[in-house]
């Protein structure tokens, strides 16, 4: 299983589960493994079992870190793969969590292979854990993340604001963007800012993993932009309809969703992270403190990093569990996610 | 200089610092003790030397928390009353930090008494600690302290606020008002909250040290509130010289100060504690942090913690220096106090 799992790794995050599958022999020796290559390719049991001659996996065993499917998709079902392989038994270690797709042991069992779940059941959920997480809300996950004065601006009264936080914060964001599929900002902060919305080293250079950069609003993206250096390309969408259920076109989650994209890095400005928060979609606030204070200004101007958000009244606040506080050079980190409901204080 | 401390905690916080003395014959043997009970009362050693009989402390040894004081005021220089009781031997901790009371140990040197300085200072430093800063300051030490959302609300935009934060963090409010001498809010939270201003337990039972109720504002502290009831008189003014140079009036600072007080806590509300903060008297700042998101309310409304502190433009910003990060409860405490000048993010 420890090998099927590193083999899991091979795959891209996407559409589909990252999966690893080994065959062995009576043995216990290896006589093929495989991974699944993303959406459209062939699973991993199938990838395996592809590099062996037929006939040649007659009573071994195979060993999947995901529960091996029962629906014919782009590809026909696993189960009925394995079976036809004369697979004698089934080691794997998550189920699967799809309707469509679950059963899959069950078939197996039926036609008397011998079935094992729930091996190295941790390391494989953790490996998949956002994909799980997409299957279960069917949504990707979303972190909205602010840089804000300890008094919660993000900038002051004549929108001056750079360098809030110090490098030590920025070094941390930049690592939490390679680790997303996607990072979202408005065309306030594209006009304002002109980021270039790649995942950097401290020695300017690109992470590996990028997340794709995704801009919402009508106006224009500037031909000269610097996003359109980013080595992925740009999605520009109004940003209308962010998770809401089908309207006339489907919805910002749907569309990321339906990319493959299982986690959102929502990075601002403040309309856009109030309407992420307002909406209920974010899994995970990262807020970025910066230990100075700014207050409101002398006309009444007063950049909040937090907008409208649905709260006229205290009863209706966002309530927050507190996941980590961290000090981050001279900045405070807290990490955060929406509490339980009917938690918070009496 | 142990018991001469000790002797010195019976004393009262207050205008004076607190002092205690001993005075040990040839064989080290305790011939008498005293300590300073307050403005206008015998200083430690002039009290201990008090309760011996005249030419009995010839010879002696004095042990003093505090250098001999070497100025006539409402007392006489102790050092030339340690000099009459024909003291041989001065041991004191910490040296007089006033311009006109220091430089009794100089007198008693030149009088050929043989004077020791600097045993147990930093004891008897953190005993007087508050005194002292208001000697460097020449105001009391001002803690401003106020409880907000994860994103800088102190309410909700209809007003609500009740329980943002969790009884942790409202015990540790208490504890900390009972270390202070003086408690301030506004008219505005006076006439909203009727608060009791005083220092309670869990069980609602009065700390031993209560601070002194001020309360500032034109409007007017209605008969029946609460505060009447304070076990210490209530200060009212109306708030409209903080700390500047003296204008018409004494200055709040100044009045405190001459009242004795070394500590001040601003409870709020916002308004007055942002009015501390734009004139720069916060020595340090205490943020109660609830995990919660407010944001601003519906038509605009926006109550946030901090309000005008006289930043417009981000130089301008009140860089503060992090001293400790604490979870209370759901809560966080954020104590910080301002940072040196120049420090800071490049
Ligand atoms: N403190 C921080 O962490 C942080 C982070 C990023 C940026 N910033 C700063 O924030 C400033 C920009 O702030 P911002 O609030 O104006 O920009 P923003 O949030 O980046 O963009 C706001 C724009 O997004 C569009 N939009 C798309 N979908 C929306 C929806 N569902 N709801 C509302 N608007 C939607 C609208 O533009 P259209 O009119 O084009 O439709 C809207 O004006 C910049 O100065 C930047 O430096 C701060
Ligand atoms: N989140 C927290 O930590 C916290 C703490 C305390 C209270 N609160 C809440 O805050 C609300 C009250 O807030 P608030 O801001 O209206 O009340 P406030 O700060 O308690 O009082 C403001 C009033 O103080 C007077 N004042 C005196 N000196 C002043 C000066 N130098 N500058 C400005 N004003 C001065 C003015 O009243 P006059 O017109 O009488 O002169 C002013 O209207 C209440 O709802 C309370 O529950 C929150």
């Amino acid at each position: 299983m420890r090998r099927a799992l590193e083999l899991a790794t091979r795959g891209p995050r996407g559409l589909n589960p990252q999966v690893g599958a080994v065959i062995l022999g009576p043995a216990g020796e290896i006589l093929a493994d495989g991974w699944h290559r993303g959406a459209g390719t062939a699973h991993a049991e199938v990838d395996a079992l592809s590099q062996l001659a037929p006939g040649a996996a007659r009573g071994a065993t195979a060993v999947v870190t995901l529960e091996p499917c029962n629906h014919t998709g782009r590809t026909g079902p696993c189960a009925v793969a394995l079976l036809e392989a004369g697979i004698a038994r089934v080691v794997y270690a998550v189920s699967d969590p799809g309707d469509a797709s679950a059963g899959g042991a069950e078939r197996l069992r039926a036609a008397g292979v011998d079935v094992v779940a729930g091996v190295e059941v941790d390391r494989a959920r953790a490996l998949i854990a956002d994909w799980l997480a997409v299957q279960r809300l069917g949504r990707p996950l979303v972190t909205v993340k602010w840089a804000q004065s300890l008094d919660g601006r993000a900038a002051a009264a004549d929108g001056t604001s750079k360098w809030i936080t110090g490098p030590a914060a920025r070094a941390d964001v930049h690592r939490r963007r390679s680790e997303a599929d996607a990072i979202v900002v408005g065309t306030g902060t594209l006009l304002a800012d002109d980021p270039a919305l790649t995942a950097r080293r401290d020695d300017g250079s690109l992470y590996e993993r990028q997340p794709m950069p995704v801009v919402l609003g009508q106006r224009a993206v500037p031909g000269d932009a610097l996003v359109h250096r980013h080595p992925l390309a740009l999605l520009h969408r109004d940003g209308e309809n962010l998770g809401g259920e089908s309207e006339n076109a489907p919805s910002l989650m749907d569309e990321l969703r339906d990319l493959g994209v299982q986690r959102v890095f929502v990075e601002g400005g403040p309309t856009i992270a109030s309407a992420f928060l307002r909406a209920g979609l974010a899994d995970e606030v990262l807020v970025y403190i910066a230990p100075t204070l700014i207050g409101s200004g002398t006309g009444g101007a007063d950049r909040t990093a937090v907008r409208f958000i649905g709260v006229d009244t205290i009863a209706a606040q966002h309530r927050l569990r507190v996941t980590s506080i961290d000090r981050l050079g001279d900045d405070i980190l807290v990490v955060a996610e929406p509490a339980p409901p009917a938690e918070g204080n009496a």
